[in-house]
């Protein structure tokens, strides 16, 4: 009884030893683009501007997550193509909706270069969250 | 003290083997239904759907709760009718607010059959992420 | 080893009681405002009254965050200007985005006076859900 009493307490101790664990960046926060209006996407942008230059490039991992109506951010001639490009260079990933994508008949070819993809943005952002990442919706 | 020691461990264990408790579902988010468009309505029920198709029906709680102008999703006449009924017998918890209904002098009999009551929706959307639900605002 | 064993224990049981530090408040909201749209700064302002009276004014942290667009709800000639004093005399901290400020040209003096600033309303959101509040966005 003795002996598995300490294997229980062993086992505590892992437990908190991983919950301990800290992540590469601070803060990690998941920013959420569902609308088809560039002043919110440039809005996003600047959020996620402001939030790389509040708590350091470094210290902040950011995804963007682009689905349903919002897929337009990410079309090779949105408006806000150029931001993307710097956002994408500044180390922020931005991932586009594939489920989005084929209702809205888009391939990657129509896309801005240098993006990524995700199979369901909504489960992706659903999952950020559950891995303890911050939730942004502008 | 060394008795005192142990007890304070004991606490420990049970205390982690509480937080170890898996919820019945791996995934469980609270979706927001707050604006009068149903062009969002028909969002959030792709939203849904792709969370259901993508993770599973059976591993992930989905509750929809609607409040404010997103209450208009939930009357019997609303053009997402159909797609709110198999929202619900898919297992989705479909909820109207309250508070709203009394601010819009709408009845049960008003609204779609099957959907179920809370006080406010504001609150129950708070609770959720309390117990450990992500959000989700589309 | 013996000896370590324990001291690793230690920090396990202080881990544990510091994770179980009761908030001053049970419950704790950060809401955002980023729309520029009185209907919306009125709904924000009758889901913080809702929060409010379904979970006692003494049992829940409120702070609303407004930002990009949403600043204008904070200006002093906002059309919710009176509803915002009630929020403010009844507990609630309403912060405006200085960096939002710095772009649309606006001073203090163009404020609501009795709110309070922060330098980035999103780095205040996110902080806060890393601190363990719930997050709405109405």
């Amino acid at each position: 009884m003795r002996r598995s009493f300490l294997i229980a307490l062993l086992g505590a101790v892992s437990l908190l030893a991983s919950a301990q664990d800290a992540p590469k960046h601070p803060t990690r926060v998941v920013v959420q683009v569902s609308e088809a209006d560039s002043a919110r996407w440039n809005l996003v942008l600047n959020n996620v501007k402001n939030l790389q230059d509040d708590l350091g490039v470094k210290n902040v991992a950011i995804e963007i997550v682009a689905y349903g109506p919002g897929i337009g951010m990410l079309k090779f001639d949105a408006p806000t193509n150029s931001r993307v490009s710097e956002a994408l260079k500044s180390g922020v990933a931005v991932q586009a909706c594939e489920n989005t994508m084929r209702n809205q008949k888009l391939a990657q070819a129509d896309m801005h270069p240098g993006i990524s993809y995700v199979p369901a943005g909504v489960v992706q952002i659903i999952k950020r969250q559950q891995e303890g990442w911050a939730y942004l919706r502008p």
